[in-house]
């Protein structure tokens, strides 16, 4: 029985898994479900994932939730090519950016994110703002980064780049969004402020099965 | 050069750090900072950690912030014995009860611990009392998984043990309080409620090098 992947379409968090499926290279199920059908809070869901969180990753008996923790797993089950690195200093640089982005920068992201997504902008203008500043510093940061080198760890894709690149690609299609025309995000045009930022991207774009690991319903809706 | 180890007294963050290196085993120079001298402030301090925030792990010229990043450098770096598990089985699921924690309920314990200790709980009452009934939900939780096994992952101590305890450790201790009593915390008695909780404390005090990793001011203060 091969390794199965639930994920919903357009989840950041989901997405850092099947792209850490594809990047290497496993043979795995994907599990595509509904959040508008209430898939992820059928019994049967819930048995493997309590919280009704995806993504999800099952390995015969295995259940894996969290998405780092899928990455864990999956760079220990197939160790080629590393997303933790090759090296104790390779491993604890890329869990520090990856760490470091989720407790301290992932939170706003998603405050810029789901107001957008779910057309709360006028409720939560104060919030959407007070993030910008946040988001703009931190995407200062990663350009910083890639100035000096092609990913966030150094030379090869890792589970750095893989953490954090959904979340900037999210951010990126809600400031596309005609509604956060009214909120001063800061994030557009990309290519002329994060010049580095919007070179990593279209690598992340190159990376093997990147097309299979893009949300679908991004390709048909605006 | 040996690796230093930066913490304040007190911090679960920190313990985790401390503690790993203790289990470990490892040669490390112990740097206690203080924050009331706003040692964490400090240009020298800020280089490494920009945020300010503790732990940070020095070894030459590698630095390592975020307690995880430091766990899975130390377990790199140092193979035994091993804190993310022997296979990829239990690497998964060791990271999946962390970053479970890390990411559900980490808040809801800070959210109880922090207005005690800085004495806010007049103002933060309704935050408390939401945040005691998510505790109790993850206590019962850990009660449970404890009820089958020694630690948290199965048969050894693992890196889940280890980014929790000092998290139940800071509620017990916060619980004790006498301003706690206003609050309807449902912790203690401890080990009538959640007695296989309370066996897995003693077994984490009597792990080697656990005196050392105990935060020193709280041996002197009630």
């Amino acid at each position: 029985m091969s390794i199965e992947i639930y994920w919903f379409s357009g989840s950041p968090f989901a997405w850092r898994a099947i792209l850490a499926a594809e990047v290497k290279g496993i043979d795995y199920t994907s599990r595509l479900i509904q959040a508008s059908d209430g898939d992820h809070q059928k019994p049967e869901f819930l048995a493997m994932s309590p919280r009704g969180k995806v993504p999800v990753l099952r390995d015969g008996d295995l259940v894996v939730t969290e998405s780092l923790a899928i990455l864990a797993y999956l760079d220990r089950r197939f160790p080629e090519p590393p997303l933790f690195g090759r090296t104790p200093e390779e491993t604890g640089q890329i869990w520090r950016l990856a760490l470091d982005f989720e407790n301290n920068s992932l939170g706003q992201f998603m405050n810029i994110i789901q107001p957008i997504f779910f057309d709360q902008v006028e409720e939560k203008r104060e919030q959407v703002e007070a993030a910008a500043d946040a988001v703009t510093h931190e995407l200062a940061r990663l350009e910083g980064r890639l100035k000096e080198q092609p990913w966030l760890a150094g030379e090869a894709v890792s589970a750095a780049d893989i953490a954090i690149y959904p979340f900037v690609e999210a951010v990126l299609r809600a400031a596309g969004k005609p509604i956060a025309k009214t909120v001063p995000l800061r994030v557009l045009p990309f290519e002329q402020t994060y010049p580095a930022l919007a070179a990593w991207r279209q690598r992340v774009g190159l990376l093997p099965g990147y097309e299979r690991a893009y949300p679908p319903h991004w390709r048909s809706a605006a």
